[in-house]
C-alpha cells in the first residue's frame, strides 16, 4: 500500500519506448494493491489521443515465477469478456520486464471505483462478476497452488503459536479448535477451478451499480470454486469489524452469482464450512502480520478480530440464511 | 508521501456534487507533496468528457490558517499566466470544504513528469518559470513569514543541540560556526516578495524541455527574493548526494532566471551567501527529521549530510562561478 521503489521518471519514459504506448505525460505513485509499487501512468497514447496505463513492479510478496500464470489467466479471462486488466506486450512480444532492479510489467488501467459501503445492488453486481469469471474461467488449462489453503492454515498457526494470545486471551485454542472442525468437515469432492481468491470490494471496481473491473489477481489460484463465493461473502456481507452483518448484501451477493453461474446442492450444503475456512484464513494471516508488524510502523495492521468475529457469526448462523432463502 | 487519511470513494463522488466537476469515475491515493494526503480524480467532467483534478486533504503539516494565503497566491499567478495548479470553487464560490474530519480543497491536475536527472535545458527552462513566477508575483498583497527563515534556523539548530553529533561528529560546531558566519554577512537589503522556497525537481513538472506545472507551494513565503533562486540552484545543480556539482546547469538556470527576470548586482554579489543559508535550511530540517524519525520507521529519512556536502561546496566555491560567468 506504498510506493517501495522510487523509479525516476525518465526511466518511466525510456521503458515505455519498448512498447506501443506514445510518450510519458504524467506518472503518479500510487497507494494500491499487495506489496507491489504501482504507477499509474498517463501517455500520449498508441494514436497520439492519450492513454492511461499502471505500471507495477514487484516487491517481495509476488514471486515472478508466478507472474506468467497472472498473465496467461488475464488473458484468457479477458478473451472471454470479463472486465480484468491485461498485461501488456511491449514490440518483441514480451509482457514481463526488469525497471529499477524489479520484475516490472506494464498493465492495462480500467476506471471505476472501489465501495466502502456497498449496496445490495452492488453486492448483487459483484456476485454476478464472480460468477462470470467462473465461467469464464472453464478450460482454462493454468494451475496455482493455494498456499492459504488448510494446509497452509494449519503452518500459519503453527508459526503464530504461543503469541495468538497476544491478541486476545484464548484465541491460540479457538484458532486450534476450529482447525479441528475444519479437518473433520472440509468438503474436498467439491468442483475445483481457478478462483480470485481475493475479491475484497477494494479489488472491484464499479461505476454505479455496474462492475467495470476486477482487479487484483496475485493470489489467483485454484481451489475450490464455491470457496471464492465465500472468501467474497466474508468481505463484503459484514461491517469492516465483523460486528453487524448484512443480509442484504448476502442474498443480492448469492442470487448475482447463482444467475451468473449457480451453485449445486453440495455446495450450498457446503458454504456455511467454506465461509468458516474463509474467515480463518483471513483471521491467520492478519494474527500473523500483527505479530509480525511493530505497533509504531507506518504500515496500518488490520485487526485479526474483525475477522474472529465473522468466525464467530459463520459457526453459530443459520445455514439457510447465509446465501438468502 | 502517502495517504494518511482513507477516504471513502463514495464520500468523494458526494463531495465532487458540491462543485461542477463531473461525477467521479477514478480515484487513486497518490504518494506525493509534503504530509498532506492526495488522491488522483478522474471525473465525467463538467462537460461529460472527462476530467482529473487532485484532491488533498490537509494534515497535521499544513495550517489550515495558512491555506487563503496559498488560494489567493495560486489564483494570482494564474491569472497572470504562471502554470500553477489553481485551487477549484464549489458552486457556492468556496474552495475550503471538510472531508473525513480534514480540510480539504479540489485543486486543478497539471500534466507533466518530475525529473530527477535535469539536463541543462530542463534547468535552464525551471530557471526561467521561477524568474516568471518572481515577476508574475509582483504586486501580490498577501504575506506570509517564513518559519525557515536565519530565525527558524537558530531555533532548529537549537532544538537538535547536542543530537547533531549522532548524525556525524562534529555537526553541531560546524551548524554553530555557520549560523555565526549567516548572522554577519547575511545580506538583509535586498528585494523580497513572495517566494515558492521549495522549487525542487519534483516540484517542477516538464514536458521534454518545457515546463507544464510548477506545484506545491505549501512552503511559499515572503522572503530575499534571491534566496529563492539560491534554494532551486542548490536543488538542482548536485547530485542527489551533494557530492557532485553540475556546472553546466547551474549555469543554464541562471541564465534562464536572468533572462526571465534579472537579477541586480546587489543579489549576484549576495548569491553565494544566500546559497550557504539554503543549504543550512535543508541540513537542519533533514538533521532535525533524521533526529526525531525512529531509524525502522517506513518513511525514508533524508540524509542531512547531502546537504552539509552543498554548505562545503558553496562556502568553497569562485563565487562567479555559482552562475556561470
Amino acid at each position: 500500500m506504498a510506493v517501495y521503489t522510487h523509479v525516476p521518471a525518465e526511466e518511466i519514459d525510456a521503458f515505455l519506448l519498448r512498447y506501443d504506448a506514445g510518450r510519458l505525460v504524467s506518472a503518479k505513485g500510487i497507494a494500491e494493491g499487495v506489496e507491489n509499487s504501482n504507477y499509474l501512468l498517463e501517455t500520449t497514447g498508441p494514436d497520439g489521443k492519450g492513454h492511461r496505463y499502471i505500471l507495477t513492479l514487484y516487491e517481495k510478496r509476488v514471486d515472478e515465477a508466478d507472474l506468467p500464470f497472472f498473465m496467461d489467466l488475464l488473458d484468457h479471462l479477458g478473451a472471454r469478456g470479463c472486465l480484468v486488466p491485461r498485461f501488456i506486450a511491449d514490440r518483441e512480444g514480451k509482457r514481463l520486464q526488469q525497471l529499477s532492479g524489479r520484475p516490472a510489467c506494464l498493465i492495462e488501467f480500467l476506471t471505476g471505483i472501489s465501495l466502502t459501503e456497498p449496496t445490495p445492488g452492488q453486492a448483487r453486481a459483484a456476485g454476478a462478476a464472480l460468477g462470470e469469471l467462473h465461467k469464464a474461467a472453464q478450460g482454462f488449462s493454468g494451475e496455482r497452488r493455494n498456499a492459504l489453503d488448510k494446509d497452509g492454515w494449519h503452518a500459519l498457526a503453527a508459526r503464530c503459536g504461543a503469541d495468538f494470545d497476544q491478541i486476545e486471551p484464548g484465541l491460540g485454542a479457538r484458532v486450534a479448535q476450529e482447525l479441528a472442525f475444519l479437518d473433520a468437515h472440509w468438503p474436498d469432492d467439491l468442483p475445483r477451478s481457478v478462483i480470485h481468491a481475493d475479491l475484497f470490494p477494494d479489488n472491484v471496481l464499479m461505476l454505479g451499480d455496474e462492475v467495470t473491473g476486477l482487479i487484483d489477481f496475485y493470489f489467483s489460484c485454484t481451489d475450490i470454486r464455491a470457496y471464492d463465493l465465500a472468501v467474497t461473502h466474508s468481505a463484503w456481507c459484514f461491517s469492516n469489524d465483523g460486528a453487524t452483518w448484512f443480509g442484504e448484501r448476502a442474498t443480492a451477493l448469492g442470487e448475482g452469482y447463482s444467475r451468473a453461474h449457480g451453485l449445486s446442492e453440495a455446495e450450498r450444503a457446503a458454504f456455511p464450512i467454506l465461509c468458516r475456512g474463509a474467515a480463518l484464513r483471513f483471521l491467520l494471516t492478519r494474527a500473523f502480520d500483527w505479530i509480525n508488524t511493530p505497533a509504531d510502523a507506518l504500515v496500518t495492521r488490520k485487526d485479526p478480530l474483525a475477522y474472529l468475529r465473522r468466525l464467530d457469526f459463520y459457526a453459530s448462523a443459520n445455514p439457510v440464511e447465509l446465501l438468502g432463502a
